[in-house]
């Protein structure tokens, strides 16, 4: 069985293009951009509670990383270095190559280093820390949205949730374990969104972020919700609004900015739907049904409830 | 029992001095000093592997950011920001207010800002990843160390590991549970040191990292190193030269560094004992008795082994 450094140097020690020091030393050494803003976020997946036992090596590798991305795309950041905690029940080689695998597919694709971390044995739990940046004073954070400003999704809701409940097929499972980081979304909002947010924990739980920091209401309408097809109408309900793992962008924009963000949304290919606005008064989230009626809507999730 | 929400805004949510932006939305924004160089360094701690079941929560929130306050002293970076990644057991609430206690003392004394992470229910696990700053070409590196320069340790070594062994009371218990991180010693050492490493794997096995990544040998006097009263001289042996969690400073410097190093340890009142020289030839450590007979040496904790 290879020890602990033997596991690094063979599957985690690519070289790190954009950093001055990779894996190997007590630290990695990166140079920042003069002037650009730092965008730091980590996220800790389980075994049991964010993927099932038994799940594919290569598209944990993948999500664990882009679960990652996607805070990064929330931000507007571009993002460029990644730290990797790694617990493994056993130092079995070919889930280990599979897995690397699959991070280090995703980090090539957006140009990200995987510049340290850490391995030990334990039960199955990883933890990245993604770093990016962003131009000073154009980050898209969860505060700025206003009255009357547009509220945007792209791509679809309620495919992950869907494959969650053994459903959807092929193309509700990739939703679910190989979820696509709106990353390039996300640098090319910066300027135009006022507030963004990625949809992680239910589209009605994470604009509801939104709306606290923000000081504002919505009204969204259900029927604008870009959604997975589902047949049963209970459980889309469920799974769009209250569906975590998305990983989409739920954005606000001034009404000024809709040519802009149609023409943004051909340029990328990435469906961008307008499906509310934003409301001065009451923080709160009011989904209204196709007669224009308010619809009651389920919490999202909470990792201790 | 509190959300993951009420949890981090009750216990996580100190407001960051050093930051733009800090726990709260998609990701923290920093601006690091212009022209510094970033370290960045992450470490996972588990329940039954490193530390025990039943571990006092306040201990463990010090040493989950005293071990990346280690590493940053071993690359001669000033600590500025850090993320934690928690899973828990159960929404215990006074085991959370102790841990933060914890946790935020240590992070006060070093101006270190708590910006991000992640809470969510499993087995104990805690992943905290530590930024740093250091001006460019100021980093030690493991790599710097030159046949003549002399080998030093901070502190003394074997009192974690021989708390381990429940032994040694109170004060080596202090050493495994609460170790002190050598931060300004670290800085302080910019511009002398050669290289550095942190103990934390044991003594042997850590200056061998410097040695294999210098390219150079060492011959280090086992009567030179700085040890912890241990009684048992053959468990004396083991817990200075391969017990872990020391997290005292090994560094080497030329010998003109002497006086100067001397005059530090005076002026920061921690004890800098010189304990052998790096040699051109054979990768390799050899450990000479008091004699000047070579020793056999026990090789470091792997994770995997």
């Amino acid at each position: 069985m290879p020890s602990e450094f033997e596991i690094i140097r063979r599957y985690f020690s690519r070289p790190a293009r954009n950093a001055l020091l990779g894996v190997g030393d007590d630290a990695a050494l990166l140079q920042p951009e003069a002037g650009a803003v730092l965008a730091v976020s980590t996220d800790l997946l389980l075994e049991g509670r964010h993927f099932a036992r038994g799940a594919q090596p290569r598209s944990l590798g993948h999500k664990a990383l882009a679960v990652n991305l996607s805070d990064m795309a929330a931000m507007g950041a571009t993002p460029r270095w990644a730290t990797l905690g790694l617990a493994l029940p056993a130092a079995d080689e070919d889930w280990i190559a599979a897995f690397a695998e699959g991070f280090y597919a995703l980090a090539a694709r957006f140009g990200v280093d995987l510049v340290g971390g850490d391995t030990t044995r334990g039960p199955l739990c990883i933890c990245v820390t993604i770093l990016g940046e962003v131009p000073a004073n154009l980050a898209l954070l969860r505060g700025g949205a206003r009255p009357g400003d547009d509220i945007w999704v792209s791509g679809e809701l309620g495919g992950a949730a869907y494959a969650l409940h053994g459903a959807g097929g092929a193309a509700a499972a990739r939703r679910l374990h190989e979820p696509e980081p709106r990353v390039e979304l996300g640098e090319r909002l910066r300027g135009i969104a006022s507030a963004a947010i990625d949809v992680s924990d239910g589209f009605a739980q994470d604009l509801g972020h939104v709306l606290e920091r923000s000081g504002v209401g919505a009204v969204v309408h259900y029927a604008l919700l870009p959604k997975f097809a589902i047949d049963d109408p209970a459980l889309e309900q469920r799974c769009v609004l209250a569906g975590g793992d998305d990983y989409e962008l739920a954005f606000t924009a001034p009404q000024a900015a809709r040519a802009e963000i149609e023409a943004l949304s051909g340029s990328l290919r990435i469906a961008l739907a307008r499906v509310g606005s934003i409301q001065g008064g009451e923080t709160k989230l009011q989904l209204l049904d196709v007669k224009g009626k308010p619809m009651a809507h389920a919490a999202g999730f909470d990792h201790f409830a």
